[in-house]
């Protein structure tokens, strides 16, 4: 299956991971703290999912930052 | 079931409906132009859906503003 990226969910993976690499802060660790699975990060900062809101949230907050923040 | 309406979802929910106002727009054109549902478009401001970045972006688009604009 062909996966479909919007600039919008390709500049939330960016964003993910380059705050993310700012605090240090491992896939894996990041997983564990939003209570999501490592591979779904992975994926996430690939751009190749399309996140709901709510998993917006935790990723926000595992990373301390806004929901906003995490958009361009 | 019961809704868990999590801050983020209800400050999107709050946002579409503000600048679709400041607009003029009602919830059916909101819907037309973004191509979702009239009652999604009206489910999404109370905050009740979980909605996925994808049609976060199409919103966006639809009200001519940025998606980070849609987040507090």
């Amino acid at each position: 299956m062909k996966i479909t990226k919007t600039s919008t969910r390709v500049s939330l993976g960016n964003k993910v991971r380059k705050l993310r690499k700012d605090i240090g802060m491992s896939q894996e660790r990041l997983g564990f703290e939003s209570q999501l699975h490592r591979t779904y990060i992975g994926s996430i900062e690939r751009g190749e999912q399309n996140i709901s809101i709510d998993n917006i949230h935790k990723i926000a907050k595992a990373l301390k930052v806004s929901p906003k923040d995490l958009l361009d």
